[in-house]
C-alpha cells in the first residue's frame, strides 16, 4: 500500500491507451518520465506533455489527468497518461514508469486500494468487477445497483436490526433477576429475530436469478437432424446482432451464441454440438440432447412433423421443472396441423423465412420468468455474498431456536454476533478481512481496475 | 465539418473505455446526458459526473475532460468520455449521445479534422495511423519522427529550394534579352535541380528500409522433413516472448510468427505451412520450399547432416539476392562435421535445447542489412509518399533535360511547378500560393531595386 503501482486500464488495440498510475509517488515518478514538474499543478487538470525515455528521447505526446488523495478512483494521489494507443508505446511506457520506481500492479489492485482507503466497501468494489463485465441491461442495472450501495444499505439496515436485537438481549440480561420480565422480551426478540430471517432469506433467494442474469439464461434447441436447429440459431443471433451492430462495431466477435432479449441475455448451450448434429449417428444424438437438456432452463423443441405420443412423453419427462418451448418449424413449406400438440400451445415459425421469430423471442423472455426488476432492485450475483447470506440465515435460525428454547440470552449473543459478522464480511467491515480474502476477490479483476 | 461527431477511442475489453466527442456542439451535448453544465467550466479540467439516460436513470458514473477549441487535438471544442470499460455502458453512451445529435465518427475522423484545421499537415496526419500500429522500436521512431514535422520540415526545405531555382528562371526570363547571361545562370540552375534531385531520390530510397520495418522482414525457415523447423520457430518466438511477456500483458495472443530483434520485427512467412511440412509427401514440400524462399528476405536454411553439393546449388541459387543462413540443428546429439559448407559460416545450433540462439538471433539482424537509424532518420514508409517522390523526381528530370537542351524558362517552370505539386501532394498543400513564389523571387533582390 506504500508502493506506487501502474497498469494499462485499457484494452490494447484502440486509439488511445490510458496507464493509470497510483500511490504516494504518482507524481513524483511522472514527472521524471514528462521532464515535468506536476507536482504543483492543480489537481483534476489535464496536461499535454511529451514522454521521454532515459536517453532524451521522446516516445510519445500524451494529455496526463492529476488526482490528488483522496480525490482518486483509489483515494491516493493518482495520474492517467493518456497515449498513442500502440502496443509499442504502451509497453514503453510502462517500462520506463517501472523503472522509474513504479511496480506492475496486480489485478484489481486499484479497487483493492478504493476499498482499503474507504472509498467504497467491499461488496460494492466486487461490482466493479461485475459492471465492467456487463453486456445488458438486466446485469448492468444489478451491478451499478450495488455499486452505487443499495446492497450495501440494505445490509446496513439489517445490521441495525441485529444490533437492537443485541441490545434487547442486554437489556434482558440487566433485568435476569426479575422473572417475570422475560416472557415478554422474548415475544419481541423472536418477532425481530424472525423479520430480519425472513429478510436475509428474502436476499439469499436472489442469487439464483442473479445468476441467471449474470451467466445468461441456459436455452437448448433440441429436435431431429434436419429439422433447422442451427437455422434457427444463426436466425436468432442474427436478428439480435442486425439491431446492435450499428454502435456496437468491434463488440460483435466476442459476442459468441447469446441473444438479448429486453435487456436479458440468453446462452445457447452446447451450441457445437447442435452444428454438428447431421454428423452424428441417431443413437448419440439421443444422449447429447439429453445432456443439453439437463443443463439449460429453457428448451426450445424443434419438430416439422407430428411427434409420436411416446416422444412427447420422453421429452416431457426429461423437461421437467423446465420451460419447455414446441416449435412447429418449416411454416413457409405449409402449415403442420400437429392436432396432437394443441394443448402444449406449439409456435409455427420459419426459421428459414423468419416468420414468428419476434414472436418467439417474446415467449422466450417469457419462459425465462425472470421477476420485473426496478432500477434500485438488490439482485445477489455473488457466491460469496449468497453463501454469508445463507450462514447468516443459519445462525439466525439458531438464535431463534434459542429464543424459543428459553436459551439464556448470554449463548444468544454469541450467535447474533456471528450473524452480524457473516453480514459484516459480505461489506468487508468486520475487524480484520484477511489478505488472502481480499486476494482471492480481486484477482477476478482485470489489470488495470 | 460543422457537425458534432463521437467513437470510442479505445478498443473494448478493459477496466476504462474512452469516449471521444468533437466539434462545436460537443459541450451541449455532453451537458444533456451529465445534467450538468460544463460549457462554463475551464478547459483542460476533468470532472466526476453521473451519465444520464433519457429517462433519469444513471448509465455509469465517469470522468469527463472538457478541452476547448483551438487546443484540443481536432481544434475543436471536445470531450473525453472516462466510463467503465463494459460493452453495455459504452454502446449506451455512444447510443445518448447520437440521439443527442452527434455522429458516429468515420475512420480518421478526429485527425482528419485536425489536418483540415491546420494542426497538422497530411504526412503528419498520416504518421498517426503509422504511430498507433507500430509494435516496436524502429516502426514507432519513424512514425514518430514523421509525426513530429521532420519529414514534413526536409520537403520544406525541399520547397524552398525548388522556389529559388523557380526565382532563378524567372530572372532568366528577365534578362533574356541579354544573351549573354543565360550560360552562367543555367549552371547554377543545373547545380541545383542535381542536389534537389539527388535528395529526392534519396528520399524514395529509403521506402524499401521503411516498407521493411513496418511490415516486419520476412523469414523463410526451410529444410528437410524432421530437421526441426517447427522446433526452431517455437524456440524463436518463445525466446522473444519470454522477455516482453512480463510488461506486454495482454499483447501475447496478437504478436503472431514475428519476433522483436533490437526493436526490428521478423515475420515468418507461410508458417502453416512449416507446421504442416510432416504432412506433405516430399515433392510437394519441395515446390512449397521454394515459393516460401521467394518470398523471403532471410532464408534460414535447417540442416542436420551434410547435404550433397546439388542441394547446396540448387538452394543457393533459389537464394540470389537474398541472405541464406546456414543452421547445423541438433547440435544437442553431437556435432555434425559437415566440411563442405565451411566455407558459407554454418551455424551450429540446438533448436531443442536453445544452445546458440542468441547467436543466431545475432547473425538474422545483421542478415536483414537494415541501416543503423538515428532518432531523426527519415524512412519513407507510405506508398502514397514514394508515389509522389518518384513522380517529382521523373518531373525533376524533364527539368534538367530541358535545362540541359536548353528549353526556354517558362517551359520549365511548368514541369518546376509539377515537381513542387507533387511534393505538396505528401504534406497536402497542393494549392501553391502565387504570393509564395513571388516573395521569394524578390527577397533575393537588393532592396531599391
Amino acid at each position: 500500500m506504500n508502493d506506487t503501482i501502474c497498469a494499462l486500464a485499457t484494452a490494447t488495440g484502440g486509439a488511445l491507451g490510458i496507464i493509470r498510475i497510483s500511490g504516494p509517488q504518482s507524481l513524483t515518478i511522472t514527472n521524471t518520465i514528462c521532464q515535468k514538474n506536476l507536482s504543483l499543478l492543480p489537481p483534476n487538470t489535464t496536461h499535454y506533455t511529451y514522454i521521454f525515455n532515459g536517453e532524451g528521447e521522446v516516445v510519445d505526446e500524451a494529455i496526463v489527468s492529476i488526482f490528488k488523495a483522496p480525490r482518486s478512483y483509489t483515494g491516493e494521489d493518482a495520474v492517467e497518461i493518456s497515449c498513442h494507443g500502440s502496443k509499442y508505446i504502451l509497453s514503453k511506457v510502462l517500462e520506463l514508469l517501472v523503472n522509474n520506481g513504479c511496480r506492475m500492479a496486480n489485478p484489481g489492485e486499484y479497487t483493492m486500494r478504493a476499498y482499503l482507503n474507504g472509498k467504497m466497501d467491499l461488496s460494492q468494489a466486487e461490482a466493479v468487477a461485475d459492471l465492467i463485465a456487463s453486456t445488458n441491461k438486466a446485469s448492468h442495472n444489478i451491478a451499478f445497483s450495488q455499486l452505487r450501495g443499495h446492497f450495501s444499505s440494505e445490509l446496513a439496515r439489517l445490521r441495525e436490526q441485529l444490533l437492537k436485537l443485541t441490545s434487547l438481549l442486554e437489556l434482558e440480561l440487566d433485568f435476569s433477576d426479575h422473572e417475570d420480565l422475560e416472557f415478554a422480551d422474548r415475544t419481541e426478540l423472536l418477532m425481530l429475530a424472525q423479520t430480519i430471517d425472513t429478510h436475509i432469506v428474502h436476499l439469499a433467494q436472489t442469487f439464483e436469478t442473479g445468476q441467471a442474469l449474470k451467466q445468461g439464461i441456459p436455452v437448448a434447441i433440441i429436435g431431429k437432424t434436419n429439422v433447422g436447429k442451427s437455422t434457427l440459431l444463426n436466425r436468432l443471433l442474427h436478428e439480435d446482432r442486425a439491431i446492435v451492430s450499428d454502435i456496437h462495431g468491434t463488440t460483435r466477435d466476442t459476442i459468441e451464441d447469446t441473444i438479448d432479449i429486453q435487456g436479458i441475455t440468453f446462452r445457447f448451450i452446447d451450441t457445437a454440438g447442435i452444428r454438428q448434429t447431421t454428423d452424428q449417428i441417431e443413437q448419440i444424438g439421443i444422449e447429447r440432447t439429453y445432456q443439453t437438456i439437463e443443463k439449460a432452463r429453457i428448451i426450445l423443441w424443434l419438430i416439422d412433423q407430428e411427434p409420436t405420443p411416446e416422444e412427447i412423453q420422453g421429452i416431457k419427462q426429461k423437461a421437467t421443472n423446465k420451460s419447455l418451448l414446441i416449435l412447429q418449424n418449416k411454416t413457409d413449406l405449409g402449415p403442420a396441423p400437429c392436432q396432437s400438440l394443441s394443448a402444449l400451445s406449439p409456435i409455427p415459425i420459419s426459421a428459414k423465412t423468419g416468420q414468428n421469430i419476434q414472436e418467439l423471442e417474446k415467449r422466450i423472455y417469457k419462459a425465462a420468468n425472470i421477476p420485473e426488476l426496478q432500477e434500485n432492485d438488490i439482485i445477489i450475483t455473488s457466491a460469496r455474498h449468497y453463501q454469508a447470506l445463507l450462514q447468516a440465515h443459519e445462525n439466525l435460525s439458531l438464535v431463534l431456536q434459542g429464543i424459543r428454547a428459553q436459551l439464556s440470552g448470554d449463548l444468544l449473543a454469541e450467535d447474533l454476533r456471528l450473524v452480524l459478522e457473516n453480514l459484516a464480511q459480505i461489506t468487508g467491515q468486520q475487524k480484520i478481512t484477511p489478505y488472502e480474502v481480499l486476494e482471492n476477490i480481486f484477482k477476478r479483476f482485470c489489470v488495470g481496475k
